[in-house]
């Protein structure tokens, strides 16, 4: 249950109904909120002086809910808005790691030179094997840093886990949350305290409703800021890296206030595919998508397969460019 | 290994080769094959002297291998081209399953009155239960010859076993071999002996090797008019009836020289997901959509919650239209 | 709802009821009885007079759910009787093809040996190529028969689609319904009409609500003589041939009446795994094994990776049978 | 590629040739480690006169493989060895979180009464909403500290996220990566560099290569004392919470060098299932079993449907004390 609090309630009344319902406190621009597990399907009579208002739901999705507030959130990024009312879509691109500065500068100027504003690039992998490349860290950090101030671009990176979660929300503009760190409480609760926009990934054999309710502990440490991104599940496909579920990006886009970012990327594993993917999500009518791409995928460190060339990337921004103006959509 | 042989050597010679090589003998228009297990890699010397051509491939995906023959096969469908290099989409719809009279002339009535081509409806319904209606079999073919003839349709249905499927190849301008039956040796090898263009489904729990294989059976049987639809395969997320597999989709068309066709209906099973998922399909650049529709879907008797109602059909459709005009794509 | 019947209301009335509930006349030997769907969850009052019982259930899991009859069918093969209050285990062994009447000699005098009493082996396989080995067909149940008589084992072999269904229940002691063919309707209702014990196996793809559903076909075609088989079920994993589902074994053992088999040999697809797996099987309390073995895996048709060689079978066996011993089990 | 550094070379030197082959220097006991990525297939002859030893991995399974070292490691866990050529499975049972003083002491006493050695509980819950019980966190552990202290037994609890780590390692006997945390590169180093030994869980959505690949981690941080445990995969199946996968655990045991270790309770998800989906697991021949149990399952505050009650588990216990003396194995 949602509770809306009268504003002239003292912190202590606040307190004890929270310990009452073992409800969490939620403090946002316009109002102070009490939310509960969602068993409690009645408000108890002697809270009804304290209550503005009160929402219940079938299930603990409950501030991302699409029947909660605004059928859609609008998300600030940076100068960017998406979501609510906006029929626009946000291109996200860059390599999956930082490799070097040389690197790192020609993808910025593929973006800057598109009109591309986020820069995508991840300093953290949390890669399977401890033997391969597990990226550069904190000096990724800080090449993202100078990429930012040089050309003007937004950052998205990735935080892996929580030993260096306040690094990456120092840094970023978006701070990612990976599909293997999803359900890390120790990145969740601090990002949920952050002051920065959360893209969070869904995890590769996590279920729609895991996936959201874990947005919720976003939402409910006091970050409003948080986007959905599906990047495809486990399977028993092999032929492919894992399997877009745009059904579920359709079930995200009607069952929840947040936005939705798709990446087909990491999904189809191949670069082959990436195009006729990155059309087909544009044309659900999503806020963002994340497409891999790199100066060179044949010498990078890591998802050399799936990452587009220049070329290739410059090729697909037109199509999807015209396909929004034929379809009253904004690419941004 | 797929052999074209010389045009003027006699049968008893074929059959010959065709038992050194433990291979299947091919007629088609325009030549004798004889296709081998993939396991053969080189041609014997002695037979050399017969051969006109021959093709090894990495595996038993052969005819079907978009490095044999065309890229892309052009599939006859009555008046209708797919394929090849055509830009074209076909558009199917209709309900589930045949009712009666009065619900199959609605669903003609709207196909006609939009100009969609082909009804699709099935009448051998393969149940989960043996206590659910099952389906109007030959009585429902029967008004689904009548609706061809009076609206001048092209009709698609569904075989469910082997014991039916002669009448469905006699009554259908293309045979749908259904996800469940599409390891049925006896339906493959029998609409491989058909003169009638195959709608092939992937099961819900099948590989894409696996799929594509399945039509090697009816291409080696010697019908060339081979589709392929994607319609949802069966993961661990149960929000959605299936998982639409769109990279498998990608993979399809890039391995394999056969048209394919997307199912959004069966694979998101709510019928507020479908526009939005035949929108990706469509911006795919695939042959043909099948799209489940109902005069009233809330009566249907199988599938209720997944098929749109005339009006929601009629929105779609014309957005598909417009999208189809502004990507230099026909949808026919 | 499952309805028993009066044994004294003429066929006409039966008929009648039939009618007016959808439902299917079910006859065996004890009594009539009209099963409809579940939805039906009371008993119209003029139909009372004709009524001696009836069961209501959520799903239509009916004739094999364990709350009707017997928490556990008794199933007569032959002359062994499984499932009951017995508590014995029946060992099925053999190859996965009939590959040649040598071949099969040797592995019905493995069983002889070892005191087996039922030979498993194929002859018309389900295979996903149309360019391999596709099993003797007659010759093969044939050379069955042969074996039967001289051996005088009972023969469990497969059906792979409608149009061979009468020649293996011809010639089988019990027919085996494979993964791929579970669904067809076809095979189903036949075998609901035959006089044969049934082994149904459980597609890759498919939920034990399907499974179960697919048995209620033959329980309600008049045929009580049905087990149900686990194979192992498609996962995202791939180091193993498929992921051996005991939880659903746990599942079919509590929640339906009929006798469950495990075949721990497909699911593995590696003999290194089979002996633990046999083992861990036999430890679930189940009704039955299926275990393949082959004189010489190495040359082996099909599913070579997986038979145990004779050795390897006898070490298993003998180990089977002290474990069963111990736990007051029979391994028959 | 496991490279056995001299004794004698400096650690100047040993740095070097790390750095030329960017691998990780791995302390124990006996000896000096280099390892390196498995891509490297052959040894540079200017390192051959500081190796001792070398060995060659397909993949990067390379301290976990069973071709390295001994065909299986012992685990020295307090007093208790597991592992090796022993032929033992250690119990370990207690309720899924730490409630509160009273009910723990119950929970121990079980296990005292029974000579159960190891109790779990856990303290820093994984939950999937924020609207649910959290775990007592450091007063949990505090807790289980009074239980070991007052009952002698060995306690196991679950860390959660990297922010804890510390205070679990210190106050566990022995370590637990629960299913969620199986990636965290935060919590996995913290364990290499730990002298507690560390139970693995394998992730729902993980494959077998992904997991052993993450006790890499640990092992190549300098800890030698990891267990693997399947605790169920996440597949269609819906009807039980997870899937045991015991032909993975066959793998396990078959391939790596590291204890497995079952756990039937969160795999079945049902309390009826678990005995005999346990006494399957100890049939396997595996190093341990993890059983849920409950003074009383029915006011649990987290998986409160998968907890065998003291009765069920004091039943259960006795039929695998039997089932091990019967197949001279040794239940500890």
């Amino acid at each position: 249950m949602i509770i809306h609090l009268r504003k002239d309630i003292d912190q202590q009344k606040v307190q004890e109904l929270a310990d009452a319902m073992e409800g969490i406190i939620v403090q946002n621009h316009e109002r102070q909120l009490l939310v509960t597990s969602s068993k409690h399907k009645q408000l108890a009579s002697e809270f009804e002086s304290f209550v503005v208002d009160h929402f219940v739901f079938d299930t603990d999705i409950q501030m991302a809910n699409s029947f909660y507030g605004d059928k859609k959130r609008t998300v600030q990024l940076g100068h960017i808005q998406l979501g609510g009312s906006l029929n626009n879509t946000l291109m996200m691109t860059g390599p999956c790691s930082v490799e070097s500065e040389e690197q790192i500068i020609k993808s910025a100027e593929l973006c800057s030179e598109l009109g591309v504003q986020v820069l995508r690039a991840g300093c953290f992998k949390p890669r399977t094997s401890p033997y391969s490349f597990q990226g550069m860290g904190l000096e990724g950090l800080k090449l993202l840093d100078k990429m930012r101030q040089r050309y003007g671009l937004l950052i998205i990176t990735e935080v892996r886990d929580a030993t260096h979660v306040d690094a990456v929300i120092e840094y970023a503009d978006i701070v990612q949350i990976g599909a293997k760190a999803m359900y890390d409480h120790g990145i969740l609760k601090r990002c949920g305290k952050a002051d920065k926009p959360v893209l969070l990934k869904r995890g590769f054999g996590t279920t729609l409703q895991e996936f959201v309710q874990a947005a919720e502990f976003i939402l409910s440490g006091g970050n409003p800021n948080v986007m959905l991104c599906e990047r495809g599940i486990r399977t028993f496909e092999t032929k492919t890296r894992f399997t877009l579920d745009l059904c579920g990006a359709a079930y995200l886009k009607h069952n929840t206030n947040l936005p939705v970012i798709l990446d087909p990327s990491h999904a189809m594993g191949y670069a082959y595919g990436v195009p006729d993917l990155a059309r087909a999500c544009l044309a659900m009518g999503v806020e963002g998508l994340l497409i891999e791409s790199h100066p060179d995928p044949s010498v990078a460190k890591s998802d050399a397969t799936q990452q587009l060339d220049p070329g290739q990337f410059r090729e697909l921004y037109q199509s999807l460019k015209q396909m929004a103006g034929a379809l009253d959509m904004d690419l941004v």
